[in-house]
């Protein structure tokens, strides 16, 4: 069912029904697509929940955050099971993804009633000043308004329908309309269903909060195109990202879209690393990339070092490892003809492929592999240069620097980056290491670019195409600075003023007066 | 002629020339528009600068900033001549306006000093952490690569050359590349050289810089498409933004634009202002609106007020400023036109005009002009809500509170919104002063929008069609968020962490340690 704004609703929109990973059955029940009514009924009640919500006591929203964590909780193991139902993910997984996202959800009531968040800056009055008076200048951030958010696929909790967009947005005091991931609609349903219980407990307007199920483009479109929206999340693939971005981009009035399109996050292995451990790096590597079959936004999808010694070793143990893991099945038949589709679309390229080809697989797993390309073939074919969504590496053995530095100033923008120095390796290749800091959100040294930490120095995102736009994080609690705007008073009578930026500070929260910290 | 990347360049374009705003004769010299091949150049120079530039030592880039401000007051009298040459505008503001681009370029080199801009923030690993150990984690803003700066008709300097968007730019570390204006070529020039001068005197890479001149789609189009480019500042008219955002948007990668496209700055005047001192605030009201002949981006053209008393006497004294200002010459003949197309096209609507066009007016000047519409007409003609570039103000007298809500939830959105209130005024119309809010991003209570301070508070910006992203300001320190973006570094060692994210902290910089300042 739809949650729309407080009410619950089904639909004659096209039936669609969650697929069991493994084997592809259909999941009861079914699931109607949004329409177009119901899209603008749920963009209408948020637009007239925006400023009602907007200007609610920081408290109440940090009461709703709370009491949707606890909701999460209180679901029990039966969201733990539809989660496994609808993905194959293993329980140890789902249950380290709830307890992340119920992280969030209080680390953002956290934020919002410490209220530092605001940013507030006062600059006071200077009526002597020559030749013109100065007036007071007060900023903090305010909402943007309704939020449009874009479930994920591949963290059904996380970065779904209570996860990392939808947490700063109702933190900031942004309406949220969420168009559930199709995957998993029966977990999107238990969710939202907790929201929409949560918005009403705390007396909340209705059109706080809204969950459309869909699998049509032309949901998604009707949504990002309601001029009620403000601004966009997603979490997806490049092509569903950028569809959004030109949507948005071309409305009378354009708005914001953050969306994190993923990555193939780039592992370089420098010479003393090669040499001193490179078969523990590989075997570091590997496990890494075969972490939930690859996918993960930051999984790493390509490696690159100098041939020299060590480069065997490196080679064979990477080989070993990815080709000897045990398949496993996509959270999606989608994903898994997806990563089917790249790899035969990979063999037609000069890439010398391995897999456990000869192994028994499950028709519903994918199948671990490494693809080895020249620096040249590399260099030559795009799509070599692109994510591949799955348990692949892309292995590029350069013959010196020089070559190595021509590799990394091929790459386009990634979440990560990953190096591995020993000694003077960080020195020597400086230059190496520059091309991927211009390049990437995260630098991460001798470690793995999975696991991505929830905490204020934390970057998600990164230059074009792993995030739309470069200058905000998808997680931590900078991330709410997406969607938020600054907002000025000058000269405005004190009682009439946020609480945040009067004179006595009520709520003690850290503020900038006169440009220092006050 | 143009400065590309250290050299000095005249090219074989179509030459065009300044106009003299009174009268329209051609200036001397002759400026050649930019070729293909010179925004190229420029483009792959800034490229080729980007990542040694933002390697510099922030001395470096506050002495290049200080150097462009020592260089703009050493052109002395010549300067403000040219200026005025080209716009007519009086000594005194041009000086005026001198000053504040002098002292924006130095209060961006002491941002650059301070070094607190970063936004540094580190979050300790903690190995014993379970289930899994916590990474370090360390974040600061980088810069984010060369941006394209197109220069104002309105402000020669303070948002031109050396201006507002090119300031932050150098701050953060990012090449520039100018677009002059070419209303006033000379000025450019002028300005120009004195950045190339201070780029070469501090030994910095030739290709930080770039002055390039054109008046024609094509150049510009064709740097904001240039891949090297990775972001656009741009102040100006609605349809010149527009279509730079929308070039930005369809690139292959889309880079972020911020384009400030002015706005009417809607005046609400509540009862209590109007009755106790409606004269007052009409003179104090057509005194801004009159200011540089209305062409400021926060120029107040449209008011709006409850009927009721002191209506009329409210009413008489705007019509009495307006009509009675002495007309005065646009910067720019196509400013003039401009205006008189849009008054032509506002006769055509049921608005009634009040202007002093029994007066003898130089063909040069912009006439000053009341005009009144219904409610009702606002409502119905979407061109009475936006601005009108020049000295005139719209006037709309509502009924009741009702009506007036009306009104102002038809606005779209704006720099600023100004609002006049005595006692309990603020209260009593609270629901105003709330669709106001969510409207603009400066609030003003009993003043005028014109005079933008230049502080750490300051919001010159504002929900589309003012700017193109709400979420950040082209006026004050803040405005260096438009130019950079975060990025991490995990786990990475202390000697090859930038100096702001080192432990010892060397350069005293304010920073968050595990969310909290140290």
């Amino acid at each position: 069912m739809h949650f729309l704004a407080g009410s619950v609703e089904g639909g004659d929109g096209a039936p669609f029904s969650a697929l069991d990973p493994i084997g592809g059955a259909e999941l009861q029940p079914v699931y109607r697509e949004a329409s177009k009514d119901q899209v603008d009924r749920a963009c209408v009640a948020a637009a007239a929940a925006a400023d009602p919500f907007a200007a609610t006591p920081p408290a109440t929203r940090a009461a709703l955050l709370r009491d949707i964590a606890d909701g999460l909780q209180g679901l029990g193991d039966a969201l733990v099971e539809r989660v496994q139902a609808e993905t194959a993910l293993p329980a140890a997984r789902v249950e380290g993804e709830r307890a992340r996202t119920i992280m969030q959800l209080n680390q953002f009531a956290d934020l919002v009633e410490d209220g530092s968040w605001v940013d507030a800056r006062i600059d006071h009055a200077d009526p002597d000043r020559q030749p013109m008076p100065k007036p007071d200048l007060r900023r903090m951030h305010l909402p943007l308004g309704p939020v449009a958010v874009f479930g994920a696929s591949n963290f059904p909790l996380a970065y779904s329908v209570a996860g990392g967009d939808t947490a700063p947005a109702l933190a900031a005091g942004c309406p949220v309309i969420v168009k559930g991931h199709p995957a998993h609609p029966g977990t999107s349903e238990m969710v939202g269903g907790v929201i929409q219980a949560a918005v009403a407990k705390n007396g909340l307007p209705a059109g706080t909060f809204s969950l459309l199920h869909g699998r049509l483009h032309e949901t998604g479109e009707a949504l990002v195109s309601h001029e009620a929206v403000k601004a966009v999340g997603f979490t997806g693939s490049h092509g569903g990202g950028r569809a959004l971005c030109d949507i948005a981009a071309a409305r009378r009035e354009p708005i914001p879209v953050f969306a994190e399109m993923g990555s193939a996050n780039p592992v370089v292995v420098l010479p003393n690393a090669l040499r001193q451990r490179g078969a523990a790096v590989a075997a570091q590597l590997a496990a890494s990339a075969l972490l939930a079959q690859g996918q993960f936004c930051t999984s790493p999808g390509m490696v690159v070092w100098l041939d020299g010694e060590g480069s065997e070793a490196f080679s064979a143990t990477l080989r070993e490892q990815l080709t000897g893991a045990a398949p496993g099945p996509a959270v999606h038949p989608s994903i898994r003809q997806g990563y089917e589709r790249a790899m035969a679309e990979l063999t037609t390229l000069p890439v010398e492929l391995s897999a456990a080809a000869d192994r028994a697989v499950n028709s519903s797993d994918v199948c671990p592999a490494l693809l080895q390309a020249t620096p040249q073939a590399f260099l030559q074919n795009a799509r070599l240069r692109t994510e591949i969504y799955g348990p692949a590496v892309l292995a590029v053995v350069c013959e010196d620097a020089a070559q190595l530095q021509q590799v990394l100033a091929a790459l386009d923008g990634h979440l990560t980056a990953t190096v591995h120095g020993d000694g003077a390796d960080f020195v020597e290749h400086a230059a190496a290491v520059a091309a991927l800091r211009s390049r990437a959100g995260r630098l991460i040294a001798n470690g793995v670019p999975t696991g991505v930490e929830v905490s204020s120095a934390m970057v998600h995102g990164g230059p074009y195409p792993a995030a739309s736009d470069a200058r905000f994080s998808a997680v931590g609690v900078t991330s709410i600075l997406r969607w938020v705007r600054p907002a000025c008073w000058q000269d405005w009578p004190q009682d009439q003023l946020p609480v945040e930026l009067q004179d006595d500070n009520p709520r003690g929260i850290s503020r900038l007066v006169n440009g220092e910290p006050g």
